[in-house]
């Protein structure tokens, strides 16, 4: 589904939806990420905006990156926990997590069930970038951070 | 929450979230509705795009209505029924429902649990119209429309 107009009832089952295809989570291999998958429920050219649901599988993680765009987020499946800046928060089921611009962040999923989100973003939208070397050493120096990248809390 | 920029994490308790106000469905009282509530999720101003939760009470519905903006639904939980255009569809957690532009549009809950929806809408919209007495005269001429709006099927 791009910009062509959807049906207006599209079925869910097992968080598989009718017509929407199953995408790989990214296709810059630039990036770090393990084990998620990425489905575009809508896409409404008239919003500007779109929804996806993103899957990480348990012990995965998307990658680490920040970018001007902003994210919206609704936990639909599942817990984890997230970076966000340099806040580390325990996510559950429908917990709301907003990333502002240019603030670095990242998802994990922690225990045996998969994390799925739901994330609002803009159609129009910059390239995330990724930490330098100089960035990452920076972010271990902090002891809860560093637990949280290395996936060790 | 309306421009303010809103806490990176808002955790969920039972349909309900941290910081976020429970309120009327719409103060517009030409309008029939019944046993609806909304929470504005996300107002993200970048985004132009809000994201709502409705939750329309057992037999209860939101108002029939249609506007020069699209609405993006994901079943949050429950099930019910609703009409887009001239389509009366059952809906079931986790389904998409897409109206579009001028497109009439009702709600209603069925079943002993709530129905409760996401909705993605632009920020700056028209604002609704109502039927008139003889667009609905015109709805009853249609069996399957007519038992919707009648709450009889």
């Amino acid at each position: 589904m791009t910009s062509a107009e959807p049906p207006i009832h599209r079925r869910a089952k097992d968080y598989r939806w009718e017509g929407v295809a199953l995408e790989p989570y990214k296709e810059d291999d630039r990036a770090l990420f393990k084990s998620v998958t990425r489905q575009v429920l809508f896409a409404d050219p008239q919003q500007g905006t779109e929804l996806r649901y993103f899957e990480v599988a348990p012990g995965g993680f998307s990658s680490l990156e920040r970018h001007a765009h902003t994210h919206n987020v609704l936990i639909l499946r599942g817990h984890g926990v997230c970076l966000v800046g340099r806040e580390v928060r325990e996510i559950a089921t429908h917990d709301l997590i907003a990333v502002p611009a240019m603030t670095w962040h990242q998802f994990r999923a922690t225990g045996e069930a998969p994390l799925g989100f739901l994330c609002m973003v803009n159609a129009a939208r910059d390239k995330p970038q990724l930490p330098t070397q100089e960035e990452l050493a920076e972010f271990q120096q902090d002891s809860r951070i560093a637990d949280f990248l290395n996936g060790t809390r």
